[in-house]
């Protein structure tokens, strides 16, 4: 089997892990160089994503471009910070207040300077703090013209760096504005320069099937990115990526195949009490063990069940694909 | 308050009513006449939806229109049978089976004849068994073209009734395509004489607000019709509009007026243990009394508290209005 | 490997299939007969049960145990009809009428009786009309108390016949009393002649993690039978075993075996859109699957994962039972 | 109306409150004095909760006994911290580790013997890092025995302090083993000194109707203590109480009354975005306005209404109850 994708992952991902409740976090906190070399240990890391103003900073950006050359790691994507800190709590992009507006469209910004500097492709604008918690609590019309004039004048900014959309049904807000693939697509509509970033774990949360996620983005075109992990469908658990929904994890992979996708499989997981490498490494080898067992029965042998219709034959070829029998 | 709404309910409101389980129904069988005339009995019911081949069928429409102008009834929608019935158990417009997507089509425009000769403006083509059950049995690229080219093909046929279509997370299928009022308005794109049907306990139970999805559906000049009923969140209960979600339902009313919806609230329930009239009576003096208490507080109260994104203000106003102090 | 359970199935796994939009189901009609031999067609298949009324009455009990011998097949489990009649609309065992409630306990004493003649041992009490719809409906403490009283009168009739009881959450109740292995437990505490039911899909469905529940019951001796079945976590689909939920199906089947279970693994499936011959030997498929999977690595290989706590660790094992690497 | 329940509050309800993105808090820190003091603004509060180590340590129980002295407040419960250290992480009374359980145990006896110091009636055993993440990562049988040793060891070490024990489905691990009121009664059999303390949103949260979980708690002797808050039945949203499940909250209040409970009515809120004192007096006007409501329609028609089983009937006085009209 040729690797035909990058693997990526979250640069926190190699560092400590909080909750609402242990705010010191499961384990002890690491810096950035720790958290790069132990990226490394895992073995098949291409790139890291880094988060602005965690990570990177008007000061550091010749800096951290030389910690990831001399590590020969990719950075794929810069995440503008529009959900750590207070300033955003009521909104970023879609805040009522019009400079918290300007000042969310003047981070993404920044954050596209960044990463034009740093040959990073893309910028995942999140808008996880734009939404509501109470009833009577948005103005959803305005809040959509704002999200939408948003996007768009981050967009327009710089186009050697992509603003790609990161949907999520809820958290940190109780309900999230953009919270599928189609509002996102809705979002995006008649925007250059932009794409959507499938985070598998927010499309299952969301009551989506991942598979179709992926088909229905490419079918439009904004298919461009994806983050890795899994829950037990009513949260954003951040888990292993394989460790809960195995099947459809395959039915994923398989999909992506289909379209012929060949970019970035980045890990957006929180193991909050396991070590970050071997998390990072068990969903290498999830990605592996399933990228294999779809070689094993061969692409086609799906294609055939899925044309069908057929969930009894479909079922033949999994349990064929996982040593199960026929 | 003058009463700006007409107020609908489904005719099986007033028959009977069974499940998976109890498939003679919990109460027992009504006629068309008897249910008709219990309709009556609300004493508030403007028209009454019916359903392709279950009540109207090529034999009966003109009979159909007596009985409906005898009792001073409109009917403001038919609704094509594409999911009671065994053959579209597979899919209906988006059938893999070509066949079956053509007599889908074709049902839905013998039904839109229907409907221009008995004055109702609308036909609800709720593609309720387009969908999936277990992972790798669909092939979403081409379920997604097939109910798009299906959608243009009913459209086009009469342009004296709009197609509505109506959306649902799941159940018949455990997914069904058209999930969410982005994915319904992305489906409709470019499609003349098309609008939605919002179910507002198929929003409420795919995770929406329902206010919210009045709100983004209007701004696309696609809220076209509503169907009220109420749920606990998982699950399209069909229960009495008001009786669970009480402060949502409210702000649901209030996003109506604020976006000056003058059309049907119909009423989608079913009173499985409960008399069909007596349940359609409460639905009413929910509504009633919501929009009372709208008006006791004045429209312009909430649109300040929303102005303000602040919910403990506009909790203030909700107790005032529900008479429960400040 | 050794088969050390028994196989079964409800009857109507080979016959039609209807939900509340399709009510003249999705298939056929098949007569008791033919459901009887296409169980047999499957070829593993040691026992059916049978639903009172459905398939047993007063006049057919000998009749019924002939058809059994005559295919070599058990009866594992006879089903008081508690749920498929209006009059059990607003309650069996707890109905606050109080002749609804006799008639509760006459149906499931009878139904023992006809078990005790079959060299049946299990009567399956499932209260599912015992629960409520709407917020302040039900009599909370009468309603405990009703059930305790009737489990314990059917329990006392006839000793040569168990009574289990099974729990669910909702549905066709929106919420059932009997919704948890604890709540079920406590249910029959100080009850003799009674065990559990543990349906795996109700467990899902109600936030139980189904290894969790075979323990739980065990460690109090109650764990007396299985239904098997999947589902997407937030309602009863009653899909093919091992198809969706893999890995917590073969954590399942592990539990099972290290608590030494050898009794009966039931179908409880509604394979709407599926052959029943087809879906219950796919069951069979996952259950034979994953029980040499679990040879292949051998039981002591997770005992020590497990009690580790380390989930990367038992990931490790389960790719390798999976056939996915290590 | 008098007031038969005592009003209180957790202290952070005053603090800053962050999440696991917004680790900073969304507002600013607070002194302990501040929070103190803070309380007081909402005009009703009696006493507050404070958590082992946060606000009470070996050093300070004098001068936090002076503290509520001076401002005349009550210290109605002391929470053992076993969830906002690392060293919890895998577990506290039911570790695998057999250390951690002793220190579990330990730290519970020591707050304890804080709580008799400070005239504090409770303490509010919370094991929520006791559960697991992953399927086969936990040995439930031994965590089972670990967990009711553990609350024995804890219950009998000073009679003065009463061990209520609070139940969760999730959070901050996926599953947490004490999920359920049923479970939590389980879990106390035969424990003298222990009781439950129900948080309604953990309930609501967990499938369980609210008012349910009062009756069936109280019938057992157990209801000892309660936390107030409400969600979107999902998560454990920690909103306002009575903000978004208002006729189940009414019903809560109602059973409340029925049974007799004149305990504490505590608030375990996480107001974010919101000024701690604004989110407790709306949670006092939404209790007080409820509780008027009940008194304006008698406690006695709803008993009829519940009796009746008739949720139409019910509908008409919860109509009448919040000025709806009938």
């Amino acid at each position: 089997m040729l690797k035909d994708y990058y693997f990526g992952a979250c640069l926190p991902t190699f560092g400590n892990c909080a909750d609402r409740y242990c705010q010191g976090g499961y384990k002890r906190d690491f810096t950035m160089d720790e958290m790069l070399d132990r990226s490394l240990e895992v073995g098949s890391i291409d790139g890291l994503e880094l988060v602005g103003n965690w990570h990177v900073n008007d000061g550091n950006v010749r800096e951290v471009a030389q910690k990831f050359r001399d590590r020969n790691l990719k950075i794929p994507m810069l995440v503008p910070d529009l959900w750590t800190q207070a300033k955003w709590g009521k909104g970023s992009l879609a805040a009522s207040d019009a400079a918290t507006r300007q000042a969310a469209i003047d981070e993404v910004r920044k954050v596209m300077d960044w990463a034009a500097e740093l040959d990073c492709p893309y910028v995942d604008v999140w808008p996880g703090q734009d939404g509501f918690d109470y009833p009577f609590q948005a103005d959803y019309v305005s809040a959509w013209s704002w999200l939408r004039e948003g996007i768009a004048a981050c967009a327009g900014h710089n186009d050697q760096v992509k603003v790609l959309v990161e949907y999520k049904l809820k958290e940190p807000r109780r309900h999230c504005f953009i919270d599928s693939a189609a509002r996102t697509l809705m979002l995006l509509d008649g925007i250059d320069n932009t794409g959507v970033l499938l985070d598998v774990g927010h499309a299952m949360a969301a009551g989506e099937n991942i598979a179709e996620a992926v088909a229905f983005l490419n079918a439009y075109g904004k298919l461009d990115y994806l983050h890795l992990n899994d829950n037990y469908r009513a949260w954003d658990d951040d888990m292993i990526f394989g460790s809960v929904n195995l099947i459809e994890d395959l039915e994923l992979l398989y999909w992506l195949k289909r379209v012929g996708y060949q970019g970035w499989l980045t890990l957006d997981i929180f193991p909050f009490r396991i070590d970050g490498v071997d998390a990072a490494k068990a969903c290498q080898s999830w990605i592996d063990g399933l990228l294999n067992a779809l070689e094993k029965v061969g692409q086609a042998s799906f294609d055939v069940a899925v044309a069908s219709g057929d969930p009894v034959q479909a079922g033949v070829i999994i349990r064929e694909a996982l040593g199960l029998g026929r």
